[in-house]
């Protein structure tokens, strides 16, 4: 079977989403895809559109786990799976792939973090994309969590999150 | 997007499963990938391993929404979509794709099927499979189906099948 | 805990439910109240609202798990779980209960009662209902299921639904 | 229909659970008991416990979305829905009361407080009762998440807690 690696990260919506997340998350999709990972995500705009379009150039496969219908699916979606779920869709999104990769990120996806944390999976988010994926990097935080018996990965770029999501599959 | 199409049946533990069923689904899989279309299953074994393994053979892409861990899948899945969601992962199924068609099947399949056919999808059961495709072919069934709104297709063969699935496809 | 029990049926715009399967639904909901079962139903109209009705006249406890939010719910139902999970939140009604009674039915209703003997839970279904009530009661059908592991029990009225429930608990 | 209110927070096995924290959830439990409204959680240990406890000596109503079998559940727990989809029941519970109330807690309840405010529900945090509750209320975090459109109240005691949820549902 196929590795399938998740990208969570804001939607399009997000005020606070910068060009930076955006160009992480790009890359992030296209380091997946030149490895063979199938991306797969949300299927939507923001963070997700961006990291599809990434796995796209390298000529990857992206699967959007949709939480209605089509309507929702950015154009760079290979199957895009039609759930009717709603916000459910977080959890099949998260139980199905081997590493979780956040970026930016409000409450939907600390949704999908927390849940990733709680299944013991891991889970990596990039410092410095804003959202979620800083608070989490924040020293305060992190010293918050000392006593938490899983913590998630702090990359400080793509090219990181991506190593460290292929060591973390190999040691498995 | 690719197009979807899913194949419902019979697992292998199923004592009635017949080798008629089996090159049946085996067919109606090979002959989806001809067509390019992606298989969507449950990713067990019967008349699911039957289905991927004619998928495979003609060169296409397979997806199992698996009930748990990937144990369950059979070889010849490709992407296999680890659910933990226990039986809950038939309603994922039948949304994401475009037709189902069942083959053979107990209880398990008919859940499929008869949410496929309540949510308005089009459903194609090949006559002869045994098991439930039978039983919603038999005349006698068929006639007390007479008042219901939506009914299932009866092809005669996986070639009626297929060419059923992708009629209704070409219609919506 | 309170012992839950479902009453499945067709919601109220079936043009075929009929007043005999609606009363059915009413005392089945009474007499289980009166058993001091907590009553499951999917919340909505129809044979659902029935139960609720007669459970209240019984003064019991009602729970409507919901496909959405609350605007579906008919007047009866104590605790509407707003589930906003469409008709996933079958697997949820029937997973939830001790056993299943089915009155009239369509597509909808056939697929809770093909999940509940998938996983083997009792399931009852009371005969001149109308639509997979009876579908399932019928000769040829019952004679087609032979071969099948699970099959649902048939009872001739409410009453004898409701005892056969109790006495499939009992029996556990 | 009657209010339901969640309480969320870890589990038994959270070796950072304190007496404080357990103390504040049957606090919350009785209050809520008390005011009439139906007490939800996940069924489990720990805080889900205390709470259940407090709304049983106050006479409330509890019920316990759990994850799997009956097995799991806390003797508090009145209706136990055995919803076999894992920690996706996490969702079914937020989707289903009118304010989520967060005590102590690791990834699952913050899995649980991130979708609350992810579907902008009300969602009011015990400070002083650790875990994501007191990382939630740090004045670092709190200052982090001043971008955010929807934010948890801070409670500082359950009195407080279950106040402002009686507040915000008066308000809607």
């Amino acid at each position: 079977m196929r590795k399938l690696i998740a990208v969570c990260g804001s939607d399009s919506d997000d005020p606070n989403l910068s060009d930076f997340a955006l160009r992480a998350a790009e890359k992030v999709g296209y380091l997946l895809a030149r490895k063979d990972a199938v991306l797969v995500c949300g299927g939507g705009g923001g963070v997700m559109e961006a990291a599809c379009r990434g796995a796209k150039k390298a000529g990857g496969l992206t699967i959007g786990i949709l939480p209605r219908d089509k309507e929702y699916a950015n154009p760079y979606v290979d199957i895009g799976l039609t759930s009717y779920l709603g916000r459910a869709r977080n959890y099949i999104l998260v139980r199905s792939c081997e590493v979780v990769i956040g970026i930016a990120g409000r409450w939907g996806t600390l949704n999908e973090i927390a849940l990733s944390l709680n299944v013991g999976k891991p889970t990596v988010v990039i410092r410095g994309t804003g959202g979620w994926a800083d608070i989490l990097s924040n020293g305060e935080v992190q010293n918050l969590l000392r006593n938490f018996s899983t913590r998630p990965f702090i990359a400080n770029s793509a090219e990181e999150a991506v190593e460290i999501a292929f060591k973390v599959i190999r040691q498995r």
